[in-house]
C-alpha cells in the first residue's frame, strides 16, 4: 500500500517568521526515504479553531499525519488536546511519564508540566529523554497520527529512534534517489534534452537549478533496495547518454569537492590569481578540509599595479588590451603558476558589476585562463545576474575547466 | 481592516525535504511587519489537482495569498496556470516580458522560456531583473493573489521593491521595525542585558543569532509612521544604553558594508594576508560594489613558504612560534601593509579544522592582526563550529577590529 503522508507544524513563531521550519524539511526527507508520499506541509498557529480545521482535513485525506510542536506545558500548547478532541478520546494521566520528567528535570517538576503526563487513551508514548514533552503515536480508524515535540534536538532523535522503525514496518516500499550534478548548460537546455525521460512515473526525473548549477534527481520507488538501485541505474544510463558531457558529480559532491579530490589523488597543486573574484576561488578551495595539500598560495590582484608586481603581467598588455582581456587573463594564469610553482595556475579577470561595464566590455564579461603543463586555456564567459552571482559563476567555471583538463589527462 | 494572509510554497523539492522553506519564513516576517495576520503556511507539490485544492481554499479563507515557486519554463511549473484557471482568466502574452527576458539572457532566450511571458488577463506584472520569471499581482473579487518566483535571490528583492509598497498602501496599520546589528557578544549574554525590554508588547524587542552575529529587532505597530518611529526611537535609546558597545550597524548594513563605507569615506585602503581564511576576507570586501577604491591587492599564504615569500615573515618566527601564533599574525599584517602600501594590513592565521588541532592549539584558535598607522593590534580568537563558521567568524572579527580603529581614530 502507498501511504500518503502530511506534515503539520504548529506554532505562531513560524507564522511570524521568527524561525525556519527545519522540522518540515527533516520530516519530509525522512518520510520520503521510508517510501511515503508527502503531499502536503502545513503550518498553523496556536489557535484551537484553526488547528482543529487543519487536523480534521489532514486525517481525512492522508494516511499518516505527523504533527510537530504544541506539546509544551503552557496553555498555548494545544496539539494533544485538539487531536484527542478530534478522535473523541479522553486524556489519561501516565505515572511513568511523570517519573521520566522528574528524572529529566532532576526532581524539580514545575506544576505546569504535569499537563505533559496526559496522553490520549489508547495511544502509545514516544518516550523523550531529550526534553519533558513525550511524543504520541496514535492509530485509529486506519489512520496513523504522530505527535512530536517542536525543538529539533528532541524531534529528530525521537523520530529516528522510535517513529522510523515503526513506520518502516508499515510501508511496503523503498524509495531511493540519486542526484546528478551538471555544469555548463542551463536548466531549460538540460530539461529539453531529457524532456521525455521527465515524463517517467517511476523512476521520476526532476530538474532543479541553483547557484549557476543544474541538478537532475532520479527517484525510484520499489519493493527492495536492489530493485530501486537497478531502476535508478537504468535511468541514469539514459540521462548520461543525453547530457553526459555536463555531469560532474553526484549527490553532495560539489564542484569544489570533486576538483579538490582529483587534484589530491594525483598529487597536483593549484594557485589562483584573482581580480574580480578577489579570493573567492581560493577561499572555496580552502573550504575543503585538507585543502593545504593542494593549495599553497594565491594572490588577489585587483589593481593593474598588483597584476604587474605579483604576476609579471606586462605593462604593455594592460595598456593595449586592458585589465579585462584574454591576454591579461593568460598572463595572470601563467604568472601565478610561475610565481607559486603550482601545477595549475588560474587567472580570472572580469567585470562583476553593477558598475564598470561599457558597450564593448559589458558587466558579466569575464576572462578565465588555466595554465597547466606548459599550455594555457583561455575562456571568455558572458555571465549575468548580481555581482555576487557573476563572481561565483566565474569560480565554478574555473574549477570546471580544471576538472575537464584533469579528466582528459 | 486587518488583512488575513496565507503563504503557499509550490515545489516537490520542498515535500521531498531537499530544500528548506526559507521563502515561507521571509514572507511571514515581511507580511507580519506590514501588519497582516498570517494564519497559514502551506506547501504543495507540482500537481495540478492538489494545487487547485490548496489555491481554492486559500483564496476562500484569506484576503491576501502569496504563492512562491512554479513560475519556471518547464512543464512542471504550473502555479500561474492554476491561478488563472481558478479565476477563469486567459493567459495573455506580453511582449515587454519577452524583451526583459531577452535582455536578461543576453539575447539567447530558449524556446521553452516563452511560456514565462504569459500573464493572466488583468494582472499586474512584477518585473524581474534578477531572473527570467516575472512575478504576478492579481486583484480579483476583493482578494489579492501574488505570485513570486521560487529562488530566494529573486523572490526577496521583488517582494521588497514591488510587493511591499503595494501591500503597505492596503493596510490601516503601520508596522515598522529597526534591526540593530551587534558583534562581539553572544546571543544569551545580549538577551540577558535587555531581558526586561523583551517583555514590552509594543514595540517588541526580539533577539536573533545568525552567522556569528546577533541582531535585536524592534517592531512597532502604530497608526502613523511618525508614531511608529517615535516608539522605536525610545526603545532604541534604552537598548543602546545597555549594549551600545556591541552595536555596529542597522537593518541591512552588514559588517563588510559598514567597514567599506568607512574606509571609502576617509580615502583609506586595505590589504589582507590570509592563511586559514584563504581569500574569504578579501572576497567579502570585493563583494561590495566599488570595492576597487579600497582594495588593490591581497595574498593567500597557506604555506609557510608563501608567508616568507610574499610577506617577509621571518623563518625564525615560523620555526619558533609556529604558523598559528600571534607573532606570525603580526608579521603577516605588517608584511602585507608594507608590500601593498595599503593603509590597513590584515593578517589572519588559525586552525579552521576539522583536523589539525592539538591540545595547545585546538581547532578554532585563530590569531588576527591589524597593522595601521605604525601600530599593530593582535587578537587571539577562540572560535567554535564548522570549518566554514570558524573561517567566516575570523573575517568578521577582522572587519570589526578595523571598524573599531576607524571609529576611535
Amino acid at each position: 500500500m502507498e501511504l500518503k503522508a502530511e506534515i503539520i507544524a504548529v506554532g505562531t513563531e513560524l507564522l511570524l517568521g521568527d524561525i525556519l521550519n527545519t522540522n518540515a524539511r527533516f520530516l519530509s526527507q525522512q518520510l520520503s526515504l521510508l517510501g511515503l508520499d508527502v503531499y502536503y506541509q502545513e503550518v498553523v498557529g496556536d489557535n484551537p479553531d484553526r488547528m482543529k480545521e487543519v487536523i480534521c482535513r489532514a486525517v481525512d485525506r492522508s494516511d499518516v499525519v505527523v504533527l510537530s510542536g504544541g506539546l509544551g506545558p503552557t496553555d498555548d500548547d494545544l496539539t494533544k488536546e485538539m487531536v484527542a478532541q478530534y478522535f473523541e478520546l479522553p486524556l489519561i494521566f501516565h505515572e511513568e511519564i511523570m517519573e521520566e520528567m522528574t528524572q529529566y528535570l532532576h526532581g524539580n517538576v514545575p506544576p505546569a508540566n504535569k499537563k505533559q503526563a496526559y496522553i490520549p487513551e489508547g495511544a502509545k508514548i514516544i518516550h523523550n529523554s531529550y526534553g519533558t514533552a513525550p511524543g504520541i503515536l496514535l492509530e485509529r480508524g486506519g489512520k496513523i497520527v504522530i505527535l512530536l515535540p517542536g525543538p529539533p534536538r528532541e524531534l529528530e532523535p525521537l523520530f529516528l529512534e522510535q517513529v522510523k522503525p515503526y513506520l518502516r514496518a508499515k510501508s511496503d516500499f523503498v524509495m531511493k534517489s540519486k542526484v546528478i550534478r551538471l555544469f555548463g548548460s542551463g536548466e531549460s537546455a538540460i530539461a529539453q534534452k531529457v524532456k521525455d525521460l521527465m515524463e517517467s512515473a517511476n523512476p521520476t526525473l526532476a530538474p532543479y537549478a541553483k547557484d549557476s548549477e543544474v541538478t537532475l534527481r532520479i527517484t525510484a520507488k520499489a519493493h527492495t533496495e536492489e530493485e530501486a538501485d537497478g531502476c535508478i541505474a537504468k535511468m541514469y544510463e539514459q540521462v548520461a547518454d543525453r547530457v553526459g558531457e555536463y555531469i560532474y558529480g553526484f549527490d553532495d559532491d560539489e564542484m569544489k569537492i570533486v576538483v579538490c579530490r582529483m587534484l589530491k589523488e594525483r598529487g597536483l597543486t593549484i594557485a589562483t590569481a584573482e581580480s574580480c573574484t578577489a579570493g573567492m576561488l581560493s577561499s572555496m578551495i580552502a573550504d575543503i578540509p585538507g585543502a593545504s595539500a593542494v593549495l599553497f598560495e594565491s594572490v588577489v590582484t585587483y589593481s593593474n599595479e598588483a597584476k604587474e608586481k605579483y604576476l609579471g603581467v606586462r605593462h604593455e598588455t594592460l595598456e593595449q588590451f586592458g585589465a579585462v582581456s584574454p591576454q591579461t587573463a593568460q598572463e595572470m594564469a601563467e604568472g601565478i603558476r610561475r610565481a607559486s610553482g603550482a601545477d595549475f595556475g588560474i587567472g580570472i579577470t572580469g567585470i562583476a558589476g553593477p558598475d564598470g561595464g561599457t558597450p564593448e566590455k559589458p558587466v558579466g564579461l569575464v576572462y578565465l585562463a588555466v595554465a597547466y603543463a606548459g599550455k594555457t586555456v583561455v575562456k571568455e564567459l558572458n555571465l549575468y545576474g548580481s555581482r555576487r552571482k557573476v563572481r561565483y559563476a566565474s569560480c565554478l567555471h574555473a574549477l570546471n575547466e580544471v576538472r575537464k583538463i584533469l579528466k582528459s589527462a
